[in-house]
């Protein structure tokens, strides 16, 4: 391969530019909820970018967007990269974004210096990635990966009821292709670490192993409405106060495994009626734990479900986890991997192994196919808030791995 | 006065019943949120009820409704009787309801049985009581007594960003009479107890001798968003923790005072962005505190502010109180009470007197006129829940004293 092989970089960061003027956040961020009207415009614009290079655009009827680059032997399983281009309701602009406008770099460098490669090569965005909008999130890779189905993924509300397939529909990408079902060679995914270590270490490069086992859980807490003002502690069952009990509890158990990389957090809380006259009666909080070993998350996990008595006691209602769900220590495929790791000896650019901590589509990709994932790094670590950062300087090696594993993985 | 003077029970109770027909809620109680389609249907009723019976009725500013039954003396200011037709999200049918058609009930009962009284009575059906759709509850009385202003009630908005002066518009309710400014001569107001003393004890008459002293609070939390997932423990600052420790601080303050009927509330907490994969930025939390004496009030209040500097390091977020409320330490009018004493003992009806521990429209009132109220029993004392309940056995006596003591203040 040619050693000075490399991406555009400055017209990869004008995409990443014109992409983060699509749902501007007041801070400097994105706020580009899955399904909105912004979600159309950065994927009308997505799509455009495709039509002018040539490459084909499929639609599948989850809304997942794949462009193809057409390799020169096409009955071979493609090559993918991608990840997605919605956000969170204060994101940056990188997260999700980066890794499919890398991949979109990719196939124009490609044209660049005129290389053909064996496997045909897509780039696909994956509809509400983040799960800000409409919940869980990676949803339509899960559906994708046969782990759920597309009756499922379009019954699921947001917030004010509305329903996913719905709004699909009403910004026209309720595609016609079927979702999944299809030989795929391999999947990368380039992604910001949203965690501090590259950018800590001054290293550009990070080659994930696997993702974190995490477990999520929903917590129903159920006590009963009453006026605040007659009504004496002793017959009071106040929802808000044993959801508090277990935020704390879940709080404190996380500090206890703090020192190994665990982490829990009580991440939402919803509170019905929740006014200032009247005890609530319904509470639904999740929570989230991570731990970069398997058995370290299920430790974690015991002692929730052992402080959960107690915190409905003192809370005075009735607590139980509803529903539970996660990735198991999962890694990455050793092949793509090795292709990762002899692209950046290539560059001469150094590496650090990471586990990665956040979830990601690649998780679901890699149950149907081989999939790995280059991080690069994202400043002072800061992701899902608006002032995530990244630098050309810093992203581009990685890109330019991405670049080299991709060839390489489609010339197999 | 008539040994037997009373008013009609089966009457009254139909009077409910018909507003009972009026946004019922799924567990047989009421969802009549201030002005809601099903707030102005219950005030068109009420109104239609007055015009009926040849009333007059006035609508002020703030759409608080004046029904007038004239008086021998047209120069005297009138006698008011009154309460709330609105409901909690998930309220009852009596809590206000009973207070505004008791009022309506005296007039018909005073045309029953011709007698003309030297003042003229009016019935007030005082709006947004409850404040379960725009904050603060017992707003319009508020401004009634000169404590807040129109222009402030009309830029309320409730969750969904909705103005309550254009609800208020779009309604028909927004009227033309000048909000509060004139005399009264007095003001009675009779309620369920919203608490479980009468009941328990059989007794049927509450004297109301006051308000408990209370305290509100808005207590701001900011941390920051960050991914659940890479952001280390020692690196978080989640507003939805720092809240609980708050919560968690608040309500072990409230078991400390129970022994002398103090409490305290979590009540509402709102939280952002409150969602699975992002810790949250800012919380609000509501909180509510009551004790009988004004000294316990106090010191639940410094308890609590000795408490969030610690709640703060713990949560490792920065937490404040924004806003404060409440009512101080207050009596209700020795000749209003003396009426109502000297009405139970003219029926035999035994009596019990109580110190308010719920907010109430009077207590705005009271600041402009002589005010009093009466408790009638709730059974079990559950209020604010669909399964708030009231016998017409038990309310009738309460009723026929607000009548006899009504009757007394009018011919003054």
């Amino acid at each position: 391969m040619r050693t000075n092989l490399s991406v555009d970089g400055d017209r990869l960061w004008r995409t990443i530019a014109a992409s983060a003027e699509i749902g501007k956040g007041p801070k400097g961020g994105l706020r580009r909820l899955a399904l909105g009207d912004d979600d159309k415009a950065v994927r009308d614009l997505f799509g455009n970018w495709a039509r002018e290079s040539g490459y084909g655009l499929k639609v599948d009827r989850l809304g997942n967007m794949f462009v193809r680059r057409e390799g020169t032997d096409p009955a071979l399983p493609p090559v993918l990269i991608g990840s997605h281009l919605d956000t969170q309701a204060a994101g940056g602009r990188f997260d999700g974004i980066l890794g499919v406008l890398s991949g979109l770099e990719v196939l124009r460098t490609l044209d660049d210096l005129g290389i053909k490669t064996k496997r045909a090569i897509e780039v696909v965005n994956w509809t509400n990635e983040e799960g800000a909008r409409f919940y869980p999130p990676m949803m339509s890779s899960l559906a994708f990966s046969g782990q759920a189905t597309v009756e499922w993924a379009n019954e699921r509300t947001d917030r004010a009821g509305v329903r996913f397939g719905d709004e699909l529909k009403r910004i026209g990408y309720a595609g016609p292709e079927p979702v999944g079902g299809r030989a795929l060679d391999a999947y990368f995914e380039l992604h910001i670490e949203q965690g501090p270590r590259l950018d800590a270490a001054g290293i550009r490069v990070g080659v994930v192993t696997g993702g974190f086992p995490t477990r999520g859980m929903r917590i129903e807490i159920t006590g009963e409405t009453a006026h605040v003002g007659p009504t004496a502690m002793a017959r009071r069952q106040n929802a808000l106060v044993a959801a508090a009990h277990v935020a704390v509890a879940i709080d404190e158990i996380g500090w206890r495994y703090a020192h190994a990389e665990g982490k829990t957090t009580a991440a939402r809380l919803d509170l019905w009626p929740n006014l200032p006259g009247i005890i609530s009666e319904r509470a639904t909080l999740f929570c989230d734990l991570r731990h970069p070993e398997a058995a370290g998350l299920a430790q974690m996990e015991a002692e929730i479900e052992t402080a959960l008595p107690d915190c409905a006691r003192r809370g005075r209602c009735k607590v139980e986890i509803a529903e539970r769900w996660g990735f198991s220590m999962m890694g990455f495929d050793p092949d793509l991997i090795g292709l990762i790791r002899q692209a950046a000896a290539d560059v001469g650019e150094p590496t650090m192994d990471l586990c990665s901590e956040a979830g990601h589509d690649s998780y679901n990709v890699a149950t149907v196919c081989p999939a790995a994932m280059i991080f690069t790094p994202c400043t002072g670590g800061i992701s899902h808030n608006e002032a995530e950062d990244a630098t050309l300087e810093a992203t581009l090696p990685g890109v330019n791995v991405l670049l080299r594993a991709v060839i390489a993985r489609a010339n197999r």
